[in-house]
Parts: structure tokens; sequence; C-alpha cells
């Protein structure tokens, strides 16, 4: 089978056989398509679409390019979480900890930040000594012992769409619905797990801009999950304004501790607990969303869930004393220098890509995959839509180790942070819930 | 400015600037851009086609991707000659001896025959020691002596073109209007033309199936090669059967020297009359297409137009005794042996792409770029549809190198050529003139 005439097949608008399907990935995996012959079948993807019998069977070709790892000897049905990324988004550290916590084992595969997003692998190694590379033997020997790991990806796992994606980065073709499904899908699959439950994100601090879209995403996702037996839900979650008061690295892991201990912001609080109670039910050991609740309570109450998580921290190598005391133990930025209103007023907005880029600016994220990131800088207590600020009261405390990166943050923060007369509400957090 | 940015332009439908379409070429030639971005570039194209305007840019970039052939020191308007492709079209070689002779320059860049369409570089090559590859300047020094130079593609010309080509040939991006137009205008606008003659052909045995694509793609040739100055003219012309009678490399140069004798077949005189004609007109020496008529009559029934083609021959080292003895100098097959007719009857059909294949199979052409080919085998005395024929008479003499290949040419030629008892007539052989 000709690369050349697979590809014209999809050109011309055809629906490609699983036989083509698999030549495809195959060739992403040993090189026996050219990289010019891939990014040329990855255009005409992007331009003419793919079924959602095709989207399924990319997913699975994709996932079977490496290793599927087996936990099934693990007892449990074991549930992972997917975010599309968003701003402030530190979701994963306490959930993780929460449902392990209630007994459903967690195994988690992430990614780092790029671009305006952050990354829970970069989140996670701000914690010092945190290690994210276990082997995959390690990683389900963790999930089996300690019921939860966080690690990055290894390359056994989907290697076709590290190189597809690599491929895409830099033709134009990122932005696919079917290529990202499969993408997203393929390393969730190969971690073996039973169920997975999405946090897919719209609004001008995700990736899907409005609330269709991102509907088209999470029903393409649970819709291929399905297909290949895996229970599925998903929530669709509004990404207006940043998820909490942190944004950045050391200080989302601080905000997650604190949500760990039931003190944290009220958006992060709820969009934590609606997603645990998908994975408890998924997880089996949550008969419906308000016994779900109650559970994720009292594991909360009685400091079994930041304790799981500090069993975690220990189990791959971080300080654990993190925990108790996150101040003296994370990494802190030279200047903490607060953000003061000019004047009284109800906060109108607060735009996640502005906060977000600020953050970036500051350090706390890459513009490209190469670059490094610091862990100590960002911005905390950042005030909430509908919230009432007097005169020099502060917006924010922004954590800078650069003069020039504070200057140019301060800009894009006022920028993003607009206080008004009159009463403000940001849209509903959780927008719709799909499987 | 960034690939993927441009790409993406192209891939949203956006008609793109001077500057895009530069960057992309340029990326092309000094390898700026990969050759993974080049492709997803190329099928963008595909899919969300040029303007006009686009196709012009694109153009003139080509050509400036190289050097650009300088005539202008050699008197009179120089004018060329392209065809798109046919079965048995030697019409390259008996017009530029033709024209030559009345006194237009012909500066003519030429290809090799790929899949089912032959090469003038390959019928060139077929008469011994003739030399394709010469340098830019032995070129322009042939032209200015002789007045035409017939050769290949050098280095120098558009290499833009030569990357870009290949890419789109094992990337199902070659059939692409806007595409394949650049390609032929870039390098025959780097010959140093004033004046460009163009031949599209459709039906079967073509590149293009049906009038109305070949209408459209004589169009934009024109129209990008009046955007640029030139004088053009295109003829629109059927390829149902194959041209003339030969079909092959030695076998094409034997009709052509009998051709300019005065004595080819009427469908080749005819379609190579008013190229030629066309050529004449823009070349300046002919008022209109009766005087073209005569003056090239003229040539032909003095011998001036064979001694032309015998002076080209021998400047680029061929040997000249060809003229006048084809049959002694030009290479022979081991097997010369008759098709014949099985009933009597009406020629109904010559179709031109069996025959073509039946060519390809005996050798005369090649499937893959690298492949060499056999100068002596090939097809000729064909009859032509609407001929009457008996039983047992030849329809063509089959001239092969090989029994098997000479065994799966019969069953093609056979399935070709339609017997029958009505009258029968190919279609006009000139279907439409544009410019």
């Amino acid at each position: 089978m000709f690369p050349q005439h697979v590809i014209a097949r999809k050109r011309d608008g055809q629906i490609l056989t699983e036989a083509e399907i698999q030549a495809f990935v195959r060739g992403a995996t040993d090189g026996s398509w050219e990289d010019y012959q891939l990014t040329a079948m990855l255009m005409a993807i992007y331009l003419n679409g793919m079924t959602a019998d095709e989207v399924a069977l990319y997913t699975r070709a994709m996932m079977n390019s490496g290793v599927v790892a087996d936990l099934s000897n693990i007892p449990g049905v074991k549930v992972d979480k997917h975010s599309t990324g968003g701003v402030g988004d530190k979701v994963s550290l306490p959930l993780a900890a929460m449902v392990a916590a209630c007994g459903v084992p967690v195994p988690m595969i992430s990614g780092r930040g790029l671009g305006h997003s952050g990354g829970t692998l970069d989140k996670l190694e701000s914690i010092p000594g945190f290690n994210v590379n276990l082997s995959l033997s390690a990683y389900r020997d963790q999930v089996a012992r300690v019921g939860c790991a966080l690690i990055g990806q290894t390359k056994e796992l989907a290697p076709s769409d590290k190189k597809l994606y690599a491929l895409r980065d830099v033709t134009a073709t990122v932005e696919c619905m079917p290529l990202i499904c499969g993408s997203i899908m393929c390393k969730k699959l190969a971690e073996g797990i039973d169920g997975l439950v999405l946090d897919v994100k719209y609004g001008r601090g995700a990736f899907m801009k409005d609330l269709a879209q991102a509907r088209e995403l999470a029903g393409a996702m649970v819709d291929i999950g399905n297909k290949m037996g895996k229970g599925m839900r998903a929530l669709i979650t509004a990404m207006h304004e940043p998820l909490g008061r942190a944004v950045g690295n050391a200080v989302e892991v601080a905000e997650s501790i604190a949500c760990l201990r039931g003190e944290g912001p009220a958006d992060l609080m709820e969009v934590t607990k609606a997603l645990c109670s998908e994975m408890l039910q998924l997880g089996g050991v949550a008969a419906d969303d308000a016994d779900a609740r109650a559970r994720l309570q009292a594991v909360v109450d009685d400091g079994s869930a930041l304790r799981k998580f500090q069993e975690i921290i220990e189990a791959q190598g971080g300080d654990p004393r993190v925990i108790d005391d996150p101040e003296s133990v994370l990494p802190a930025a030279s200047q903490q220098v607060p953000l003061l209103a000019d004047h009284a007023g109800i906060v109108q907005d607060v735009d996640a890509m502005e906060v977000a880029l600020a953050a970036l600016r500051l350090g706390a994220g890459r513009a490209r995959a190469q670059d490094a990131i610091d862990p100590a800088v960002g911005v905390t207590a950042l005030v909430k839509i509908g919230e009432v600020v007097e005169k020099g009261q502060p917006l924010c405390i922004v954590h800078a180790n650069d003069d020039d990166a504070w200057a140019e943050a301060e800009v894009r923060l006022r920028d993003g942070i607009k206080i008004g007369t009159t009463a403000a509400a940001p849209p509903a957090l959780i927008a719709d819930r799909i499987g």
C-alpha cells in the first residue's frame, strides 16, 4: 500500500479503511512513511475530517503503536481524568489524592505546559525531589501500592502520537478535532484505565473558545472511549476567569494543598468535586452524586485525602513536608508585590488569557517546548468576578524574579482585570455533562 | 515569518500575499522550510486552491528561484511551444525545425516521459550521439547560431520546481491546476522566451480527461504568461487516439522526419502546422494563419525544414545521416511483427491509453522516474479511427525486444483497437483556440 494512494483517498474525501489508517499510524511509528507524507496526510485530515469510526480506528492504532499498560492485576476500577487545559487548572493534584483516598485507583499520565496553559508535571516538579519520570513498571507498582501515580509520558506509550504531534505543531495541523481526539485518547487508553472522566473547557482561556465546539469534542472523545469499552463521562466547564486564585507552579501546588484541607477557592473546590464525583461513580464506590460528595467531604474532613497526597509525593521522591509547611518547602520568588486597585468597585472581569500571558511572561510557562520554566513565579490571591474591591486593595500578588517581567506582567494584569460599578457574575462553572 | 503561519493561512482558505508565496518558494529552494512543511502547504493548496493572481506570483517566484536565461541579445521574437503530453505526440521535433526554418528562434527546454506519456528528450536521445544536456551558455549560443536548441532541464533553472515536483509525486498533490500551471510556466518563462504556444490536450490519452478542464488549464496558463508580459496562444487538441501512426522513441523520430518531408500522417501534420502557425504569428514573421501556412509549406517543400532539423541534430552531437537514412541510423527492435485484423470492418476506436500502456510494456516508457527506456521498441503503421481494414491486414506493427512484453502488449492493443461495421470519425483535432 503506497502512502500516496492512502493520502489521495483522504484528499478526495473518502472514508479510510482500517488497513489504511493502520498503515498511516504504522508509517509514523516505524518510518515507513516519510515525514513529508505524514504531514500531507495530516493536512488532508485537517481539511476533509474523519468520521467517528475513523477516529476510533485511528485512536486504537495509535494506542497500539506502543505498549499498553496492563493494570488488570490491580483490584478495582481504575479511573483517570483528563482536562483539555485551562488557566490555574490544578485540579489533577487534589482530585487524584481525593479519589485515591476514596479507594478508586488513579493511574495518571500527564503532560507539560505549552503556550498559555500550564502542565501538571511542571506543577508537581516544583515540589523539591518530585520525580515524574517513573518507568512503566514503577508506575504500575505505585498504583497498586499507593492507589495513584502521577507521571509523565514514557517513550513506550503511543510513540506514533509523539511523532505526529511534533509534526502537527510545525505544520498548522494542531487545531483539528479528529487529530486532537485521537492524540488525547490514545495516550489515556494506553495507561491501562477502565474509565475516564473528561474536563472539556471552553471560553477565552481554553483551547475551545465556544461551548458548541467543546460539546462536540467531548462527545467525540466519549464516543471513542465507549467504542473501546471504557466507562466515560465528560463535564464541560467554563474557562473565562482563571480557576482558583493562584496561577503558576509552586503557587498552584500550595493552592492544591489548601484545597485538600477544604480551604480552596469555591470555584476550584466545585470543579474538583464535580469531577471526583464522576470518577467515584465510574469507579463503582459511589452510588450517585450525593453519595460521592459525602465520601469526598469525609476524606477531606478526616485528613485522609491530604495524607494520600503526601503518600504520593513521598513515593515519587518529593519532600513530604510540603503538605504541612508549603511555604518553607516550595520555591519562592524574590519579589512578591501586590497589585493595588486604583479605584473601588465590583470586579467585572478577570480575563484568563491575560492572566496566563502575565504568568508566562513572569516565567511560569514556556513559549516553546524547549524553554525552561521558573517554578517560583506566578500570581496569587487573585480577585474573582463579582467581588467588591476598595481602592488600594490588592487585586492579586505578583510573584516575580525579574523587574522587566514584572512590569510587563503588570500591564497584562491591569488589562485583564476590569473594575466597574454594576453587579457581575461569571458564567456557570459546569455548563454540561455528557456520557 | 514562520512556515506554520503561512500554511495556516492557506489552510483557512485565505489568499496568500506576495511575501508569503515568496517565503514558501524560497523555503523549497534554500531549505528554510522543512520538506514536511512544504507538503502540508502543497496539500492545503491542493484542497483550497489559489487565485489567478496567487498562481502568477507563485510562478514568478519559482522562475526567480534560479537563473532566468537571457536571450535578449539574439535578434527576433523567441517563441517556444509546450504540450501537456499525449500519446504519439512527437510534434516538438518537426515543429521546432519548421519554425526555426521560417526564421523564428525556438529555445526549447523539454522533459522526459513518465507514466503513459512519452518525452521529447527520450525521443531525441534515440538518435545516436544526440546530447540533450547542454549548459545554459551552450544552449544560448546554439539558439543564436542555429535558431533552435532542444535541451533538457538544467539544475540552474527553477530549482524550487524540481524540489516541489518530487514532493508532489509522493504526496498525492500532482493533479492540482494551480500547481501544474506554476510548474509548467516557471520553467518555460525561465528559458528566456518572448512568446509561448500551448498545446493543451484533452481526452482519455491526455492528463486532462475533459474539454472543460483543458480549457481551464489553458486559460490559466495564458493568463500567467500575459501577466509576465509574454505573447501567449493556446490550442486545445484532442487526444483520444494516438497522434500519427507511431508510438515509441526511434519510431517517432522516423515519423517526425517523414513529417518534415511533407509525408507525415494527416493528423500529425495538421496539429503541427496549426501550432507552428501560432508561433510564426507570435514571432512576427507571418501576418495571419494563411500567410503562416504558406511559409510552412515552403520550408517543407524546399527541404529547408528538414535541413534545419539536421543542423540541430549535428549541433547537438547527433548523427546527421539519420535525416536521409533513418532506418540504418536509428536503433531497431529484434522483432517487428504485424498485428493482424481478425475480421474486416471500419476502425471504431484506437484507445490512446491502451496503445500507450502497450508501448510502456514494450519498454518505450518508464513507470518510475529512475527506469531506463528501450529506444527501439514501440508501435508503427497504426490504423486510425474511420479507416477500413480487411481481415488479415495489419492493424499496426509491434516493435519488441522481449516475447513476454510482446504478448502483453498484444492484449492491450487488441483491447484498444475496435473494429465495427458503422462509419466512424475521431473528435475534431483542434477543439479550441485561446489567447
